[in-house]
Order: C-alpha cells, then structure tokens, then sequence
C-alpha cells in the first residue's frame, strides 16, 4: 500500500503491530481519528503510555493491581484458604465476572513450554509455594483450583504444580472439563464427551 | 467487566472507543502492550499524536499530505487534464494501488446527506469549481470523472456536481458500474445486472 502521508504511514505501521490488526483496520481507525477532535488522540495515547509506565502487578498473586496488592488479595470477604491458579490476567476476570468464586488467585504468567523456552522458573510457581507456606495459621491456605487450559502445555503445568503440593499436604483440585451449559452431545469432540463420562458427577452422593 | 486497575479500565475505554473494537479486543489489546517491551507503546502513543497533531491536508486536492500541496498533484508525470472525484482520503489510496490511473484526485470529505446535515457548503465542491477555473491554459482540465458511492447520497452528490460542471463546458463522467470482474451473473443483484445492460459496453465501436 502506498500512503500519500509519511505521519499516516507510521501510524498505520504501528497500531497495524497489534495482534489481529491488519494494514487495512489499521488506515481505518487512523483516519477515524483524524476526524475526531485532537483530545480523542490525546487521551488514547495517554492512557496506553500510563497503562504501561506506570501498571502495577500484586505482590502476592501478580493480578494486575493499582497499590502493592491487590483488591482481591486484602479482600475481607475473600476466602483466603481458596487459591485458584490461572494462566494470565484475563483468566482472573473471566472466573471474576462469573460471580461463582470467592476465593483467592494466583497468575502464573503462562504455562511450561519447552518449544517456547518456558520452564518452571520463569512462571510464578515458586511464589506461590512461598506463598502457601508463609500464610499465617488463621488464613491457612487449603485448596488450589488449577484452572489452566487443557492443552498439552497446560497439562503439564497441572502435573508439574500437582507434585509439588502434594508433598505439601494442600488438598490440589482442577476446574470441571465437559460439555458446555447448552451444547449438544451430538457436536460434542469426543475427547471432551470422553472425559465428562470419566469424571461424572455422582447425584446419589448428595 | 469489573476491571482491577484503573489503569487499565481507562486504557480499555479510551480503545473500545475505535469503531469496530469492544471491550473484550481492547483488553486483547492492552494486555497484549503491557507483555511488550515499553517502547512499543511509546511509539504507538506518539505515532498517534504526532499524525492527529501534524497532519497536513493537500490545498489543491485536499488529501492527506506532508506538504501544502501532495505528491500526486506536483506529480510531474500526472495526466492535469483528468481530475477524480472521490468521497474520502481511503479512496484515493484503493485508485491509487490500481495503477490504472494517471490524473489527479479530489476529495470531497463526504457526500451530500440532508438526514446528516451535510449539504453542498460543507463539501470541497466550490473548490473544485474554483480549482477547474483557476488551471492554466497549458493544463486546462477537460474532463472529471465522480468515483462516488451509489448510495442515494452518492447519486444526489454526482448530480449535484453534474449540473454544475455542464455550465461550464467540462466533460463529466463516472466510473463503471456492473458486474465485478470474477463475479456470477446469477448473484448479482437485479439493479447492478440491469445497470449492466443498460450502460453496456459497444464492442464493435472499438
């Protein structure tokens, strides 16, 4: 694309860097601001250069955060014996926005890779055995939620947390794997369907 | 969505604000520059400001430009006789990677649009009637072709332009309409296929 602008051209180059914007999106939105009045740039460029300078990350459970820690972490009507362990950031406002939970969080930062040269130690895994460990006696932390993807790497890191807390005596639980509220089991994969099968709920317990 | 900063509340509302992004692929986006490195949102920032902030407008054609008077119109091997008439700055760009046309541009910055309140005054339509008057002898224009959409806007705004231009001796035509080359007949809406036959192309005049 040849642009009769070099300011239009860098422009484009740059908001086209975001994932899932293409050159096209790109000269879209950066005429939509030209015709907007300069505050609307303004502001925009603003809070991207505030959100990155000066983003805050929890010292417990590494959510982002606006003080030291975190709202959920000093929350008074948290359950504090509750962990839920989760890939990134989004994930803790998915389970957030589902109102279901009460409990704590702690963002690993991504799961173990091999291929993408991510091991244990550049996740947060050993600060969140610290972390179990230093929780005072009244706030005794007693269950972690794995709730990482069902991928391969997610698998592992699943495993991999599961043997270090054993050993640690923390009662280790993974979010249900099944069909999803309203799906069909005809459409269902049957890696899926399997699983629901092996891990049903028994009623009759109740 | 309950976010867990201000921070990024602020910078997912201020990119939500683009047309064509919601809250969720702004929060893609803000989390996706907090993971880069932080010159990545400065340079965004900054392109941003610095195209809102320093942005020129062609004083002939009124495109997009880094001097008073754009490339194209100083273009020493543009065709001055020809000049296009397009609706907007995305326009001149899709005639431009054609590579079909050699003339010059003008762009109206919208279309005639009385539920909008746009009429003829608020369009670049005297400076193109102006323009058409004020070309020396040796680069008198002859002919302007209207490359407007066919909405009911578009048409109002060519006959407009039309009607004025007759008066002056100029030839005015506009671009084809039909079928898109690669298209089915048996697709094409009943206006496009009749406008087709209509303005059909004489083969044995040739």
């Amino acid at each position: 694309m040849n642009f009769p602008s070099k300011l239009i051209e860098n422009a484009v180059n740059e908001i086209s860097r975001l994932p899932g914007i293409g050159k096209k999106t790109a000269l879209r939105l950066a005429l939509h601001l030209l015709k907007q009045r300069e505050t609307v740039s303004e502001t925009l460029a603003h809070s991207i250069l505030t959100l990155r300078k000066e983003v805050k990350y929890c010292k417990v459970c590494h959510n982002i955060s606006d003080s030291e820690i975190c709202s959920i972490c000093t929350g008074m009507k948290r359950d504090k014996s509750l962990i839920c362990v989760v890939e990134d950031i989004p994930d803790v406002l998915a389970i957030e926005n589902t109102s279901q939970y009460n409990g704590l969080y702690h963002v690993l930062g991504g799961v173990i890779s091999p291929i993408q040269g991510i091991g244990p130690d550049e996740l947060k895994i050993e600060s969140l055995i610290s972390r179990i460990n230093a929780s005072p006696s009244d706030e005794k932390v007693e269950e972690v939620i794995l709730a990482l993807s069902t991928t391969m790497e997610g698998d592992t890191t699943s495993f991999y947390i599961t043997r270090k807390l054993k050993t640690m005596g923390i009662k280790v639980s993974t979010i249900a794997r099944g069909i999803p509220v309203g799906g069909e089991l005809e459409y269902t994969d049957e890696v899926t369907l399997g699983r629901s099968i092996l891990t049903r709920i028994n009623y009759s317990a109740d």
